[in-house]
């Protein structure tokens, strides 16, 4: 069965427009966050939760996926930044083009950090890229302690997991250390962050890392 | 931007190789289920749960697609019915080829009822086919009262739709009526079966659904 050849292959020139992304953003002294988890495990709530966090610490803006083109879907909203909304039609996932065209709508001069938010999956192609300076993966209690062992790409490639949904925890004796265990059999080293974007638990370690990330590379 | 360029499109040869096992499975008096949900919306718990509803009505057994190929991976076994593993390596979704390699490993004579377990995604390529008789989509809770506005793709082509993780209901304070609002959005006519996988709540009409179902194609 020749399964590789009905996977969407990147082509060379979307390699080389990712790469060029990269390089533009890195000169710009922007740093970009390629977030990417299931549907409802709380990317938008992430976001505004960091937002929040950060505010007068670091200016952020965003590049939101959606498959949707009806009117009346809730998205970012409750924070005040820049947020470019890109549906992504038939394809469901961003793509660097797709991001070169939603950097060209922002603001760029007065903005750190780039939350880019994919459209809500953890089976995209394998070889997709974006340019994005670092790669977060999210799960959420009611997905399971082994989803990084069920859905392991994302959690594999991420540099910081964000395991969300923690005011849960009584409800659905959820054993963190058996998640935890699942995330090192895929990835040996990015870490780990648990929170709660309802309850606002645990969104300060996170925000205090890419706080991290972005000083590291614009100095 | 060459969207339809990139996606994977279903080659003619898998369109007909749906169409034979479609056929096929008629011919045996055998209905086929197709089920997508999101990672952890309880895909596994749901055939569970219906393989002990349905237990002495129907001869169930399950084609299981997985992305994983580690061991320890915990799957199908707390009832006893026939169950094929397949792991779609590169690819993150079954396919018609799969299917029918699949089916040839169960007992067919004795089988009633296929569930098909998809990869856990709601972002599926549009055009994808197996021969399945009907199309299952389902959400959680978790992931909000607006998911099929936000993925409308699995549901808009659903014959029913499930809704799972009832019992935290009063945690989430989940409205049920918006759910049902979204999926009429993108469905005018499918069912909503709402229940519980985790306190068995609701699993008798889906059972029931499924039973119709199956009678009504063998007669």
């Amino acid at each position: 069965m020749s399964i590789s050849m009905r996977i969407a292959r990147i082509r060379p020139a979307e390699v080389r427009l990712a790469e060029e992304n990269a390089a533009f953003l890195r000169a710009m002294g922007i740093v970009t966050i390629h977030l990417q988890a299931s549907p409802g495990a709380g990317k938008t709530s992430l976001i505004q939760r960091t937002a929040e966090s950060l505010s007068g610490r670091l200016r952020l803006a965003v590049i939101q996926g959606t498959l949707s083109n009806q009117s009346g879907v809730t998205h970012v909203h409750a924070v005040d930044l820049p947020v470019v909304q890109v549906n992504t039609g038939e394809q469901p996932y961003l793509d660097a083009s797709m991001v070169r065209e939603a950097l060209e709508q922002l603001p760029l001069a007065d903005v750190d950090l780039i939350l880019i938010e994919e459209i809500g999956t953890l089976t995209l192609p394998t070889e997709q890229v974006l340019g994005a300076t670092l790669r977060v993966a999210m799960a959420s209690l009611p997905e399971g302690e082994d989803c990084p062992v069920h859905y392991p790409g994302p959690f594999a490639r991420a540099d910081a997991i964000v395991l969300n949904k923690t005011d849960l925890m009584a409800h659905l004796g959820f054993d963190q250390s058996v998640f935890h265990q699942a995330v090192r059999r895929v990835n040996g080293n990015a870490p780990i962050f648990e929170l709660s974007c309802r309850s606002g638990e645990g969104i300060e370690p996170w925000s205090a890392w890419l706080l991290e990330q972005a000083r590291d590379r614009q100095l």
